[in-house]
């Protein structure tokens, strides 16, 4: 590895500057990636190697960042359940037979990975080659509360709804479920660190719709599956759980050598409260991308400012960057980060 | 005064059980609502006093609720400004003028409330007479970020990717824009205080968006201002900040007899958190009104724990109820609250 910083930070030992990359880093700003955008859709880009071999690897060199992640999207596992995904012009995800009943869930299918999504294994080998030792190659799954919100509203929603009613109203409905989506992401991340991932994260973006006593009750168990599942595989496992800043402990709880946060709380204030003994991963504001360069420098200077001269700290946004971005004012960002922490 | 809990509360004096009132109380879950609703628009139910006092009466005696909440929506002042605000069906506000520039800024007139909304204050001494000393009436106004977040983004958004770019880009035009709407709703508010309301609620619906830093430099010092100019009304202030369960020392800061919080975070922590010399307001999930009224009962309960016997709570939900709550649950909850907190 020529570049070992994020996995150093991933594992709290020392490094010359502090990594950074970016959620979403391979993504619609970028013109190259248009470029191909332009030419496929979607899908068509998450299920052939070549294609999401080659966005990912755009921002490597264009802006300097010290991982590359898999491009993929977080619902690819749907298919090989049995779950029929589409995604609308513009509209994100729509999901033909979402999941109501105990029926629905019955028939769920739990396949191994690397027969339900070969091409993101694919792409994964094709990548680490590609890539030949230049910066490491993480890999990601959605966590289960997200994908079963997905799952269970058909699409994306504003209030989680349809999902808030079966966890209260048929918690065994809700549980045969959560236990099927583990029992997948499980195995999704595994084969993806056996195909070459060298980190993984798991992205909770919809979490932050729940009181802390139902994520307790209903989700933290299942995130905990997966992610205590992790453990034995020897890769740092990332645990981004979006809008959770009020229960981070029990985030932590769940689990991850890291966790990642959003930019609603102090970055110095979220390591406290998730303990030491933990990496972090944050936290700027993605719009902050759209401030002028002087202004991105400082809030660059207080975040690591925040986070000291204690290791274990990774650079990131608190959640995907926008599609409007100036690619301009990236690459000085992830300048900035790299200068302003030079040991 | 023949219930006077509502308002003893938001002292923090003691009281025989704790109060209950609900965000939007008077909404579309209520067939009585719906009567009216499908017979005129949502402007014109807002517009006409008699109309507006009929609603903010009917859940009075429908749910047994501690307090009325005025039928008005946030956005109201604008009209005055000059801004051309109307609402599509299903789609909620639309601005035909957003504001973008400090050109745009210029042209925000600073009307006397009675001028730009006399149809709201009507309304109020109205229902004041209407009520006849039944439940204490409270008035509201949105807080300068989340009006300025529909003024600049021309309507609801995900992301407030120009309101934030002005912010961070113009802050001088930011700081232009929040002067004028920090005006307007004290003025607003003082008006709604003297035509009869006995308490106010600032709404921060979408200040969630936020990063602390943010809120403190471009939004805590208008919001500041505003709570500060009401301390001389001598009415119990509410300072309801949606989403900002990590920055609530900031949200305190700005002022309020009355934190009111989300259902992101647990009341006990809230509270120490806020600090035991303000009131707080909240905090259950609108969504645990779908669940079984055994459930409600055991959250209403944890809250009410939560909150032990220290004076000063008043029980309401963590954010608006939706429009499809099973009405015979909500009774239930104010049931269960009143119940379970009889001294």
């Amino acid at each position: 590895m020529q570049n070992n910083r994020f996995l150093k930070a991933c594992r709290r030992e020392q490094v010359d500057c502090t990594p950074v990359w970016l959620m979403r880093q391979a993504g619609r700003y970028m013109s190259e990636y248009m470029e191909i955008r332009n030419k496929y859709d979607f899908l068509t880009m998450c299920k052939t190697p070549e294609l999401a071999a080659e966005v990912t690897l755009q921002p490597i060199n264009r802006l300097g960042v010290d991982a590359a992640i898999l491009f993929a999207d977080i619902l690819l596992p749907l298919e090989g359940m049995g779950i029929k995904l589409s995604f609308a012009k513009n509209e994100g995800p729509v999901i033909a037979n979402p999941v109501r009943s105990q029926e629905d869930v019955n028939k769920i299918s739990i396949l191994e990975a690397e027969e339900a999504t070969p091409y993101v294994m694919e792409a994964i080998r094709l990548i680490r080659k590609e890539l030949a030792g230049k910066v490491p190659l993480i890999g990601f799954s959605g966590a289960p509360f997200t994908i079963a919100s997905y799952i269970i509203e058909g699409g994306g929603s504003r209030d989680y709804k349809n999902c808030k009613t079966m966890m209260l109203q048929s918690p065994e409905i809700w549980d045969a479920l959560m236990e099927k989506i583990s029992e997948v992401l499980l195995r999704y991340l595994k084969a993806q660190i056996k195909a070459g991932a060298q980190a993984v994260q798991m992205f909770d973006s919809w979490v932050g719709a729940l009181s802390p006593d139902d994520y307790a009750t209903y989700v933290l168990p299942y995130s905990k599956y997966v992610l205590d599942g992790l453990k034995e595989e020897g890769v740092p496992v990332i645990h981004f759980a979006n809008n959770a800043s009020s229960m981070l402990e029990l985030v932590t709880e769940a689990g991850g050598d890291v966790i990642g946060i959003d930019w609603r709380i102090n970055l110095d204030e979220a390591w406290r409260r998730i303990g030491y003994d933990r990496a972090i991963q944050g936290n700027l504001d993605p719009f902050t991308l759209f401030a002028p360069p002087k202004l991105i420098e400082e809030k660059v200077k207080r975040i690591l400012e925040m986070a000291g001269n204690r290791p274990g700290h990774i650079f990131n946004l608190g959640h995907g960057i926008n599609k409007d971005t100036p690619v301009e004012n990236v690459i000085a960002l992830v300048e900035a980060v790299h200068k302003y922490s030079r040991r």
